[in-house]
């Protein structure tokens, strides 16, 4: 081990640190914050090259995906910082006095304040978007919140990179160098430590139900509980209706197998269940996929105790009454390696048995065949909460469904419609959560600037002299963000008529 | 006991009914269910008299105080509807497709969708508006959610009237009758059960810190956590500066007197302790309190339990190390009633005993003596989370104590200046809701609109077809709702320019 494991003494100093400097940043400006974010994509952009070096070392990905995945990182940083300074993230509310009401009518000012330090547990898949400038980084800055990141122990070098160009820009913009605070931690105690430390405000954490919901027990037990955003993955469960299918199987498998086993099969929203009805558009569909699959070359996996888990938890799946195995790569596969595969199961075997409604991480989806419609729902009920559920089906297919997409509605944060689930674009309208146990908190998303929200509270100010409201408040709305002024949404200063 | 208390089997085919009624609640459009929460409001209206007579007999609150009230949850009912239709709560976001891009970017809509059945489990104190057809069973219901309401034992008989005003009201409307469900639960383990089982979806609680947190904790160690909003009160600090304390110590005084006792000190946002300066303000500020305070009539409390936890708080507290009595009523009060107090302590004597921050529900307040800002500051320190704070000050003693204020913003939702923190407006400005223990979620109100989102987690459509699509998210915007669209907040259809 390269690195050294904070001590508990260490994780307190540094959320008391943490705590300092979050009472001077929790008073920065939007326009501040931004420019620490866009200051750190700068950072980053500089540092790429080596960046990509180490990082490519550590996880195994290759250098394209890597550059992408920086690339996607930057973008995070920079679009989170625009929807920062954009302000309608703040949810501003205005309701101006009435005095001739009674009871007399306050003056009544909303807005979102940042909830304090928020304590970050790194994604071992996404050495950057998903970790020490990730994304829940960005939304925590932005939310006007220190962060302590714990580096994943399977990047933790890159994790250094990171944090190395996040001081930087810190420095360089004459900010309190502790806005960021990064440690290593690659015992469980550590991550144990930095959530139940009273000072600690949120969690936001990336990785495996057993972790994810470790941590949540942990905050919620706490004197003073607080929020754990765990996103810990899912199966993503893919619907696939015959006459759909019918109209383009191969194209559709090749689709799918892309989707299933690219970096791996290594992402969170890869498909993990296939659910088709056992006729003649499913067999082509399966003939093109076989096809596709056996040319997919095994990739080392990020790390070995992740290879690990695959290749027993493939086994397992594999042994399970009536599964089978359709196909796999024609390759031969290390013991570090992904073994791209698809295997098959008929509905009945996979209603009964929870061991396969659970994640395989890796390049592996199962195939549940279903003799008509009724079975196929009642696949749809058996599967617990998921990020994402697809079906693939003509306009008429989901018109005659309805109760088959009600249920995925019920299951998923986000139901995509023939296309894959992989791909989590970050927008606005992305949303990445869902019912647990995709995640420990479905009212809110990881990816997109909504993820912002996270990490702040509504805070009334009563009856507060123009003056001596912050500007986001102020009458003239000097940093024309958009607000809800007597019920109307507008930019205008208060006091002008709004439609 | 006139109503009997629910029996376990009884919870579990109240939920599965509640299931069963959300399946089809959910896809009423905001339309109807603002035609609902409108007929519960006609229905409310139109049994206000036996209402307020059926309430006067189980709570002791006063007829005018009760007419008060059920005018507000007639407001509350009326106002949330209002917002229901409007739309905005939906936070509707649409980013639509870019074949161009590489990779190319699918179309995404997100709205917030309902979560499923809420149990609620009403105030004590406020048997209109928050118990069965309060603001939590109207969020629910706005935000498309069947409800569940436990009666409050110590208003049965209300809560049943309530209840079948708002089955008359679905009846009318022809809506499915088990949208709402009411039962009754004097004992803990019918609370339990109905947070315990498999198809809560969340759980609203307006009550005692005991209660609030342990229903939290069931819910937090369900196999599927679910999200408790309990609103659990605070003593809601007062901190009197100096200088405009003397610019009108009277007036000052009969505000707060008023505020502590009115319907026997019984709210959530009843001022617990003042904070002063030991001088000369404060001693005119003492001598016009003490004046007020002798005057006010006891009143029978909500009931005998509140009745005597009042008296055995008090008297505990009383008893601390340097409290001393500064004025009580001139009246006898019986055991069933409030002795209206104000009790005084020095501020180094209250920062080390906790027994003193803690609430005394009832007609009674504790002015903290400081020799000094300092001190005042280590006071506002040491208090835990609030549901507001209230600083009486001139504009120069806000600026001259950014330091305090910072510290009543950590600890509270709501700050009010030159003001009283009792009467919370229903109104979107309003933050009804804080750091714990006032509540065990502080990124949510209980009162206002925004208390929708509570019950709502958002859904992203991927790559739809526009006729496929809910109404809210139609290119063509029928609904004609804010929605955000590429980054914008707009009204207009997607594909118009806008600003």
């Amino acid at each position: 081990m390269k690195y050294t494991d904070a001590t508990i003494e260490e994780v307190d100093d540094a959320l008391k640190r943490s705590w300092k400097a979050f009472e001077l940043y929790r008073d920065f400006g939007l326009a501040q914050r931004a420019e620490l974010m866009n200051a750190i994509a700068r950072e980053l952009e500089k540092e790429a090259e080596n960046l990509i070096l180490v990082a490519g070392k550590e996880t195994h990905l290759d250098p394209a995906r890597l550059q992408a995945e920086l690339k996607r990182t930057i973008f995070q940083l920079e679009s989170y910082a625009a929807a920062c300074l954009n302000g309608a993230w703040l949810d501003a509310r205005i309701d101006t006095a009435d005095n001739k009401r009674k009871p007399a009518k306050p003056d009544l000012r909303k807005m979102l304040i940042p909830l304090g330090p928020v304590v970050v547990f790194g994604a071992s898949n996404f050495p950057f978007a998903y970790s020490t400038a990730g994304g829940d980084t960005a939304c925590a800055l932005a939310a006007g919140c220190s962060v302590i990141v714990k580096a994943h122990p399977a990047h933790a070098e890159t994790s250094e990179l990171v944090a190395a160009a996040i001081k930087r820009a810190l420095l360089a913009h004459i900010m309190p160098e502790e806005i960021f605070i990064h440690l290593h931690g690659a015992a469980f105690e550590v991550g144990k430590a930095l959530v139940e430390h009273h000072l600690t405000r949120a969690v936001g954490f990336t990785g495996s139900l057993e972790g994810g919901r470790a941590l949540f027990d942990i905050a919620a037990t706490r004197p003073m509980p607080i929020p754990v955003f765990a996103e810990m993955g899912s199966v993503n469960p893919v619907f696939l209706m015959p006459k759909k299918l019918m109209q383009d199987p191969g194209s559709i498998a090749v689709q799918f197998a892309h989707s299933i086993t690219q970096s791996g099969g290594q992402f969170c929203t890869n498909p993990g269940i296939l659910v088709g009805i056992d006729n003649e558009s499913l067999n082509l569909f399966i003939q093109c996929l076989h096809k596709e699959i056996e040319k997919v070359k095994p990739v080392e996996m990020l790390h070995p105790g992740i290879a690990k888990s695959f290749h027993e938890k493939r086994k397992n799946a594999l042994q399970q009454n009536d599964v089978e195995v359709l196909s796999t790569t024609s390759f031969t596969s290390t013991e570090l390696q992904t073994i791209p595969t698809i295997a098959t199961v008929s509905a009945s075997a996979f209603i009964v048995n929870p061991i396969l409604h659970k994640e395989v991480f890796g390049a592996y989806s199962l195939l549940v065949k279903c003799g008509n419609m009724e079975e196929m729902l009642e696949v749809a009920k058996a599967l617990e909460g998921q990020l994402t559920a697809t079906i693939i089906a003509t306009p008429r297919e989901v018109n005659e469904n309805l109760q088959l997409i009600e249920s995925l509605k019920e299951m998923a944060g986000r139901l995509v419609l023939n296309g894959v689930p992989t791909g989590v674009d970050v927008a606005l309208g992305m949303q990445h959560g869902g019912p647990y146990p995709a995640t420990t908190d479905s009212r809110f998303t990881a990816v997109g600037a909504d993820g912002i929200r996270r990490f702040a509270r509504p805070f009334c100010y009563q009856n507060w002299d123009n003056d001596l409201l912050p500007d986001e408040l102020k009458n003239d709305n000097p940093l024309h963000i958009w607000r809800t002024v007597n019920g109307q949404l507008t930019m205008d200063p208060v006091g002008v008529f709004t439609e």
